[in-house]
């Protein structure tokens, strides 16, 4: 939590082991994030939608569409929760019931805000910047219909919970004795080489910026 | 959809070329998921938790603990929205405002219930298959007081909707000429070489099912 610890909505009740309560490594799984998912509720059905995320301080920017009906509720000030999952390992305990997964999750309750016309085109580079790193800087300036038609959403990073698991399988001691490999095969994104637009035009960067292309 | 066409509420009103109708892409991008984000409302908040997950046939099951107020909410039959997202790629095009992603989501709209005991066995085999391939012949039976706390939940795959982009960016004529790299960067996710628990039993196999360890 921001604060010294969770409230009752955000406590975790199971294994609350795996709690952790420390702002630092909320931020560290949001700047890690591409993508949230955003769940709310319209005419009794929730909802979740994959956006765009960047964290902005002690807000997190959620980017979509004016023409989403999520979005525009969502902007309306309806009660949301955001959501990030990094999926970090698969945990092969020596019994279907301990097998697991290593994760970071972090959860965020509140209300969301449409950013206001005059904070727009920073947080774009923010959103921008995270998601594209370098690239605000060689870009043209966003067009004014351009900003007019983008919707940057921002969330106060006020009430959380964060979820951790990491390491081996804890199998109870009379299971160690199965006749299986026991441990973890990690897992991570990767990112592959560049692939150019077919209709890159000659004399262009040969890659995006930092890349070794 | 499942059946020819979306529902009012799965329509996708932004972009809609990139929804996608065809089950069997709905089935690809669930079988290729570990974790969905499920979304209720519980007292007025909605709440979007990681779950494990795998398809089995036309449900997909959810994986949690009985000591989650949340799966109980999920198991008491409240509406809920199951969410799957892979990101595929950075989609660097020539402005900020066309800059996009890769991906491929699903959603998934219903009432989730608790897989009944007769069927809970079966269930968490197609669990533990999925998520940890060829495992399951290989761990001893489930105890009955594991199978006791394991809450498996099924979803019908029947309300639905699809979204995938792919491929470049679509900048607009007249920004062809700007002079900057355009194109994707692939995104995937990858396995690391398995990490053997420190109280690995000596004549164990040196690895998981399938691994060349």
């Amino acid at each position: 939590m921001s604060e010294e610890k969770a409230t009752p909505r955000t406590a975790v009740r199971r294994l609350p082991e795996r709690q952790v309560d420390d702002p630092a490594t909320l931020h560290a799984i949001l700047d890690a994030a591409h993508h949230a998912a955003v769940g709310i509720q319209v005419d009794g059905q929730p909802f979740v939608l994959p956006m765009a995320c960047a964290r902005d301080g002690d807000h997190l920017l959620l980017h979509g569409s004016t023409g989403s009906r999520l979005m525009r509720a969502l902007a309306g000030g309806t009660t949301a929760c955001v959501s990030v999952t990094h999926l970090d390992g698969l945990v092969y305990a020596r019994s279907a019931f301990e097998s697991s997964m290593n994760y970071r999750s972090a959860t965020v309750l509140g209300v969301a805000e449409e950013v206001p016309r005059p904070d727009k085109l920073r947080a774009l580079e923010v959103l921008t910047e995270h998601l594209l790193p370098g690239r605000w800087a060689e870009l043209r300036a966003p067009h004014a219909k351009e900003l007019a038609a983008t919707l940057i959403l921002r969330m106060p990073l006020t009430e959380w919970s964060v979820k951790v698991r990491t390491g081996f399988p804890e199998d109870p001691p009379e299971d160690l004795a199965q006749p299986v490999w026991a441990g973890v095969v990690p897992l991570r994104m990767v990112a592959d080489a560049p692939v150019a637009a077919p209709d890159l035009l000659p004399g262009r960067p040969a890659g995006p910026p930092g890349s070794c292309a």
